[in-house]
Parts: C-alpha cells; structure tokens; sequence
C-alpha cells in the first residue's frame, strides 16, 4: 500500500495473483489489477528473469508468437530456511510456497559462536541443493530463525543472552558471501508464529503462538500479519511479573518473572529443591511422561502462569487461536490444561467463545516454514525485487 | 492491498496521494501509480462526482480544454462526527482531514435509549451544517463512537452493560435514514485512539490508548491501523486480574478485576469506606485537585494497578506510547505517576528506553476526530466508494 515507486511497486501483487497456479494472461493480469498493459508486461517479464513465472502453453497455436499465459512455477527457484535454536538447527531447502524439499537437523549449540554454526547452514545448504540436483544460483532468498532478539531491519542479534559472540553480528552480510540473495533473519518465536499459521491454522487471521522452552516468547499474527512493535521485541514477555512468584528472584534482577516460574530450567530447579534429579527441561519432560507426580504438577502449574499472562493477552489482542510450542509443550496435555484452566476462567466470555487454545502440531517444522515464508515474503516486496534486479543470480 | 476487482480498485489510494493539498495531472497520477491513463481518468471521476477533489487551473491556457490538474478539496465535502459518551455527547461538522469546522456539547445521557440520543445527534449535526452553510447532500460519512461494545461489521452495541435499550439496535440505519452516507459506529476507546494518534502522535505507528472512566478499556495502534482482533473486542481490559485485588469483587463475577480497582466508580467506592464523602468519579476527581491525600493516594494505587496491566502490554506490543485519557485522566499528574511507576520499573529496558507515556493532550476533541478520520477512511475504501456509487446523494 505505501510503495508507490513507479514500475517496480506492485511485482508482489502479481506474484500473490499467481500463487494459486492458475495461469494467466497478460490481459487477465491488467483487468484484475487496474495495471497498465505495458506495466505489466515489464512486471511479467521481471518476475520471469527471476524464474518465479514461467510461461504456459495455452494449447491454441499462437503461429509462432510467444506463449501468452504465465503460471507461478513454485520449484522454479528455491529457498533455504534455517531454525537455529539453542542445541540443535535445522537446515532446509523449500519451494516458493514453503513445502520442505529436503531437510537436515543435528545436534549444533549455539554457543560454538556464529562462524561455526553459519557455516554448517550453508555447508548443509549446499549439500540438500546437491541431493535435489539444484545449484546455488536456484536460491531466491534465505530465511534464518534465532534463538534470541533480532533487530529485524539488519537481521543482527542484540544482546542475546545465550548465544556468545553472536551480539551484532552482521548474519545476511556473512551469509550473503555464500549465496546471492535476500538474507532475512528474525527470532524463532516469530519465524514459528508465521510458520504455525500458514500450516496449521491458514483461516485464522489472529493467532498468538507461545514458545515454552529455556525462555518463554510470544510471536503475534493479527490480520494475517506479524506484529513486530516500535523496537521490533514485540512478543518479549519472559519478564512480565507473575502474582505468585513475588519472591523468586529471576536472572534478570527482579522477581516473579514469568521465565523465573515456567521456563524448562525453572522447572527442573524447582523439582531439584524437592530432592528430585532434574538438570534441565528435558529432563522434566521425560519426568512427566514418566508419571512423576511432582513433575506433573509443577508443569500444571506452569500452565496456569502463562495462562495468567495469557488473560491480559487474550483481552488485549483477541485472538482466536493460542498455540503452545517450544521445548516444554512436548509434556503435552499437562500443560496446556493449566493454561486453558487460567484462561477460560479469567478472561470474559465474548473473548474466550470462539478462541482455540491448541499444543503446536507442527513442532520443528512451523520455524522452518516460517522461515521460508518470511524470506519469500520479503524476496517479493518492491525492496526485494529492487535489489535482487540489480544483483542478478551468478551461479 | 487484498481488494483487486476490477476498476473500482484503488480509488482511495488515487485520494490517499492527493491528501497532501498538491495539484497533480492525470499523467503524474498514472505515472506514480503504475495505473493506465483510463483507469485514472476513470478514478478521478468518481471522486470529482463525489466531490473530494476538485480541478486546479493550472495558469497555462490549455485552449478550452478542461482543466488538467486535479487536487483534494477538503472542505468539498463533510463529515458527521459523534462522541456519545455515558453522561454527555459532543457532535460536530469537519472536513475530509478532520478539522473540527463546528461542533455542539451538550450534557445527554446515553441511557435515554437509542431513539432520543440519535435524534439529538441528527438534529444537532442539521443545525451545526446550516451555521456552516452546508446541507445535508455535502455529507460523504457519518462517524460515531459509543461508550460500549460495537460490532464494527455491523455497527450494532453488543451488550453494552451502561446503554439500556441499545442492544443490537441498528444504528448505521437509523442514521442513514437521515443523512445518505455511510455511518460507521465504533466504541469511543477505539475512536480516540485513533484521534490522538492523528491530533497527538502522528508519527508514532504504534500507540496505545487507555480510556479510564466508569469503565476500562484500551485502543490499540499498530503500524498505524486499528487492531480490533478475532470478535472486533480487543482492547477489553476492564476485567484483566490484578494481583491486590483477590478480595475485591467485581460485577462481572469474578474478583481482582482491573475495573474493579482502578474505574472512578471504584475509587469513589473506596474513599466512601474511609468515611470521606464521594459519590463518583468526578467527586474523586475534585477530591484529588482539593488536595485531599486520600483522593491522591487511591489515584497514585489506581496508576499502579493500571501500570501492573500495562507491563503485560508493554511487553506484548513494545508500543512507542501509551496516553492515559478518559474523565478519570483529568487528576493529572497522579494517575500517571502511578502508572509509570510500575511500568517503568517492570519492564524491560529496550522496552521502555524509547516509550513514552503521556496524558491525553487533547480530550474529548480525540473522539470526535478519531470518527471522523474512521468514517472517511471507510468511506473512501472501494467498498465504501461502490455503496457511495449506488446511492449518490439525494439533497
């Protein structure tokens, strides 16, 4: 709506008219858009050097004019989508709409620094290109999700708690050295918020997906759209203060902090003070599938803190969907029947009616599409196109 | 941007670039819009026979040839905007930017019923359109904010717990019975947060407005547009649960809620158990600018209770401001202090370090602008400008 650049404004536009795989002409294309002929014609043959239309035989011989109806061709070029989280990444290659190609996932924590976790993504890139026969040059963006706060407008971490050595440190600029295209980075929680929408819940305009983990987060989808805030930390809610815990202190210097009560590691410290053996939030998720009892209510009582949290959210924002993911949601039911208890209780009923509080069914898989998304997304903007037109694929 | 039919497509946008006041030529509207010359010329008729814009003569004779250079007319044509608040209402006449032209306050409460508040409002606005010199034909939309829930789609209050008779009454047509224009009905927390964003803040894409009053209630800016959520009721925080309040019940049924705490009813209510004499909260009010301590210490409490809310929202949204209006905001200083206290303190730093959180600067008129900018930004969206088409004035 704001780009009003002569020419290049609406190449994404006709790109979304496309996306359903119906082909078109040129004419269909003017009449649905207002566009000039020849506007379209250069948008057309924009969207075609960059392999994302391809042109269809409309089975009536043209006499040797060229084909005259174009479909979005959704393998034409590819995408890498990365999901870096705190001990294990995954690396994929998907098409134009987010289908996984081909997919890796190792044991890599983010701790060995940027170097040598951005090298195995574009070493794995490179090799899942080899596997589907497809070359560097295919790659029409990169999308890379992080375990930690993004400024989204120079894909830098900022101050990451657990990733050392990776605060502003220029991802796309490094990532860019070895494939050349759009590099989009973001946080995790909101790569798997756009990720869970478009393959779990596409009808659903205003989703909340809570990420429940080492730290807990929130990615906001309202209208279709991620909500990013003034700074870009929209969603940052580990600190907000939870009524119970006014004297458990939290690493960030103060206390009742939703992250100091219901965090994987706060789980496992609690159960520790209760003489059981728990390091992490791994281990309380094999304690409770396990049956442990204590385990089981210190996860149900987890749920009902963010399901504190999630009354203010539910009044504030509306949702119709809340989707619990992350680490911890693999403790299943347990969980999440403390947050519905919390928040169907508390909050008023027009707001609780219709809203679907629901464990993430996509698990690892909605960060990678969302990944993806986001870098298509971006690829196709005015912005995208612009830069990708001045620097044409090499290989 | 979701909106491709034919011809009818883009008018708002043709309007949106013409707001600035400069003249331009059909030739620089397609050139700046990609759009074909007819398609232009088609959309620069139909808001000339709408008469938001108008032909600039450009001081070259063109022969008599019409004029080549168009540009808006803000005075053109009029807006019909209403603030119907609990115990008083404000109606007036502005133009298509939203400057108030002329404008009636009068002391009329919204529990007179549906029939004698929208009376007073038809009449008033005839009677504000004759001191201008207008007649009703110049009006291109109707705006008006209620003091309770609307369903925007329909503009009907839904339940509105302090507007007896109103229930599913169909205001927009009532309305449209006596003005041919689009009436578009929201509540007044949504209104004003869109008219401070105009009047105050217009540079700040994501602002959030907290009306405190009898009731609660926030309006949410994001990225410049409303955010109104899944049921059109986000911003309903009257009855989010704050931790002092366990042992306070609400009339909603549960106990603890914000409203219940921190409303000028409420305030009132607990200055009467200390035996100091406050029937509501413009007694509370005038207890507070008397420098009665009680008053200034329930006040400061209140600020904070709101505060404890907003670090959720805080958190959630990372907004760049936060006003504080509605009657109860005229304690000044007090309340806010109140509310920073707690937010400023709870929050994350990156979350605070460019928020703003500032009273309201400009009232009652933020209604009134605020429905006027909603009624026009519908009234020049396709759908508005095709209904626009099917039923052009009459007078």
């Amino acid at each position: 709506m704001n780009d009003t650049t002569p020419g290049r404004g609406n190449v994404g536009e006709l790109f979304q008219l496309l996306r359903d795989g119906a082909p078109r002409t040129r004419a269909e294309l003017a009449k649905s858009t207002g566009l000039a002929r020849s506007t379209i014609a250069a948008r057309v043959d924009m969207l075609m050097s960059m392999g994302l239309v391809t042109p269809v035989a409309d089975g009536v011989s043209t006499g040797g004019r060229p084909p005259s109806q174009f479909a979005l061709n959704p393998a034409a070029r590819l995408v890498v989508a990365a999901d870096l989280g705190a001990s294990h990444a995954t690396v994929a290659i998907t098409d134009l709409t987010g289908a996984i190609l081909a997919e890796h996932r190792e044991s890599i924590p983010i701790a060995e620094g940027p170097e040598r976790v951005l090298t195995w993504l574009v070493d794995g890139a490179a090799r899942l290109l080899d596997d589907v026969g497809r070359g560097r040059g295919d790659v029409v963006a990169v999308g890379i999700g992080l375990p930690g706060p993004v400024e989204f407008s120079t894909g830098q971490p900022v101050n990451p708690p657990i990733m050392p050595g990776w605060d502003r440190f220029d991802v796309p600029g490094w990532v860019r050295s070895h494939f050349d295209a759009p590099v989009l980075v973001d946080n995790d929680v909101n790569i798997s918020a756009l990720g869970e929408r478009a393959v779990a819940w596409p009808v659903k305009e205003h989703l909340l997906f809570i990420k429940v983990a080492t730290g807990i987060g929130a990615g906001i989808v309202s209208e279709g759209e991620l909500q990013r805030g003034a700074q870009g930390i929209a969603g940052d809610i580990g600190h907000v203060r939870i009524a119970r815990g006014a004297d458990v202190p939290c690493a960030c210097g103060n206390s009742g902090c939703l992250e100091a009560l219901a965090s994987g590691p706060a789980l496992a410290r609690a159960l520790r003070e209760q003489g059981i053996e728990a390091r992490d939030g791994n281990d309380v998720v094999d304690l409770v599938k396990a049956g442990n009892l204590a385990a089981i209510q210190a996860v149900r009582q987890a749920g009902r803190d963010i399901g504190e949290m999630l009354t203010v959210a539910v009044s504030l924002l509306n949702p119709s969907v809340i989707v619990i993911g992350g680490s911890m949601a693999r403790v299943g039911e347990h969980l999440i029947a403390g947050v519905r208890e919390v928040v169907y209780t508390r909050s008023t009923p027009l707001a609780t009616e219709h809203l679907s509080i629901a464990q993430s069914s996509v698990a690892s898989r909605a960060a990678v599409v969302g990944a993806s998304l986001l870098a298509v997304q971006h690829a196709l903007s005015p912005e995208g196109v612009a830069a990708f037109m001045r620097q044409p694929a090499t290989a």
